[in-house]
């Protein structure tokens, strides 16, 4: 075994403190990674506080994992020893089904294995995420970061890009197309600058209008502040796409209004009970969609990783001494950071 | 001007009654067609009594018209004088939007003109509906019903029909899918057929266990009693395609949970709040999706017909006299019947 160090949760309401646990030697297929950067994503604030109720403890989060690999097994072919490597939401799935067999392990019908506040395989066994000095995970798993890429803003990309990359990919959001993209924080800019690099006039729909000179910094073409009855008129119909990044329950009527006929709204943020309700005519009124998406596949996160790279698209991040994780989740519930905070892993070792 | 006589509502409260009116002289773009038959479609009676608050009288209904036309407009090309021909819910739309272009009348962004309870594209002409002995259309909006089609039958294929065709259609259902139709009524039989018919594994999903057998022999392979928890644990995740032909508010939620990765469900009766509220997590758990469709575009309005004809696919229908309309509207509030009245025309010059 690996002796591990990083910071834990015990229970839902203490701090995460310092911890040191076990990980499993890499097997054939394994890649061992020493951690570099681990960015903190608002869920990692929910599980360790069971806000889900389904916490498992003691819990590592972190699950935007970007390292230096130190060792692989005899069967890995796509990464060596000193290549950059992402981990990011999953680390197994069933391999079998049929969403594993489509390359979309986030939707196995078995349920993937979480890369933490889960159990591998076996059924027994913790994961322990990204808020450690390494880790291990079988190559399909792996992402290869080129070199080209900031390492310290590529971590968000392993959750945070890739849920907002994979419905604009698969909704073939692009050129000659209007695209709402609603709420900003960690998905939301992601969004809008992975948007405006596919093409798309990218408008950032926000509550807030304070926010408006950031989302034209980060690449929108317009803003449109959705607690202006005016402006939500004037956009009313209009867009193709709605990528819809509000984590929590809300209003889906006002911005299914903004659809154009055949328009498609997609929720990325809010598990929960979305009201006040939808009205059917919401949709009936013009074949409009409203759908999910989950993360990403393996396949199209190493896709939006290579286009991160050629087009130079990163998260916008604050770094953070590990020391610090609770102060950060203290600011995240006040949404205080712009837009990601990543822990520098070295300051595990001090 | 042509005489026209019909029955029609005068105030929410009262009964249907004799009326007589008038009916524009055909221009050269028109069709004049006697009216043989007219389907009695649930919104009747919604705008009959107001419900939905938008309603103009004197209001003659019925947008399920089947008749021979006896006089057409220089122009006209597809039809002409001893022809069956079918009028549905629209009459006429601004011809010039995206959506009309697109041959999606329906969506048309300035608002189709309903064959009845709406206005003409002067703003001030009431339009009146087929329960009534004579029609004028424009020929795009008059479609040429083949002779092999029983007429009778016919006639709820103008909305009942289209608007559970369009959706099947648009999202490719066919073979090799696992189709559920939700809700057996004037919609959802003409779902079970059509879906039956485009080579689909057809399961009416349905709260009443009595209208299994009338599922199985409308061409249903299976029956789902959605009110059994089991059965609906067993077809969890199974679905590829969904048609909500409920007419009422109700949760989404367990629907959702019968649909496959990327699965979709598309509701064509409810327009109102759908309550209790969908979870963003029905969604987003397998990038599922919840669309709306609007019963359809007049060039696909006429592609059914032709499949009708080719397939011999009609509507169950009860024939009534025009002077049980009221009757047939008391019991159409108990959903008593099997499955679509449809008035003999004939009934009105006794």
């Amino acid at each position: 075994m690996i002796q591990a160090k990083g910071y834990a949760a015990h229970d839902p309401a203490s701090d995460l403190v310092p911890f040191t646990f076990e990980r499993r030697e890499p097997g054939p297929h394994d890649v061992q990674i020493e951690v570099l950067y681990c960015g903190i994503c608002h869920s990692d604030l929910h599980q360790a506080r069971n806000d889900w109720r389904n916490s498992l403890y003691p819990m590592v989060p972190g699950h935007e994992v970007i390292g230096r690999v130190t060792r692989v097994g005899a069967h890995v072919t796509r990464l060596k020893p000193g290549d950059f490597a992402g981990v990011g939401c999953m680390v197994d799935s069933c391999r079998t089904c049929s969403s594993c067999q489509a390359d979309l392990e986030q939707y196995c019908l078995e349920g993937p294995t979480f890369t933490y506040n889960c159990k591998e395989r076996d059924g027994r066994t913790l994961t322990f995420g990204g808020y450690s000095d390494v880790i291990v995970a079988e190559e399909r798993f792996v992402v290869h970061i080129p070199p080209a890429l900031d390492l310290r803003g590529a971590a968000p990309l392993l959750c945070a890009g890739i849920t907002t990359w994979s419905p604009l990919r698969h909704w073939n959001v692009g050129s000659g197309q209007k695209v709402g993209v609603i709420g900003l924080g960690g998905l939301g800019h992601m969004g809008v600058k992975f948007a405006k690099a596919l093409g798309a006039h990218v408008v950032m729909v926000t509550t807030s209008p304070a926010k408006g000179a950031d989302a034209l910094r980060l690449g929108a073409d317009e803003v449109l502040v959705s607690t202006d009855p005016e402006a939500m008129k004037r956009h009313a119909g209009s867009f193709h796409f709605l990528l819809n990044t509000i984590p929590n329950g809300h209003d889906l009527n006002p911005y299914a209004g903004l659809l154009k006929v055949d328009g498609v709204m997609v929720l990325v943020g809010a598990l929960m009970a979305l009201e006040p309700a939808l009205y059917g005519g919401s949709l009936i009124g013009g074949r409009k969609t409203v759908a999910g998406s989950c993360i990403g596949g393996m396949k199209e996160t190493q896709e939006m990783i290579d286009f991160c790279a050629k087009h130079g698209i990163t998260s916008d991040v604050e770094m953070i001494d590990i020391a610090k994780v609770n102060e950060a989740y203290a600011r995240l519930l006040k949404n205080d950071v712009k837009y990601r905070f990543v822990i520098d892993m070295a300051t595990l070792k001090g």
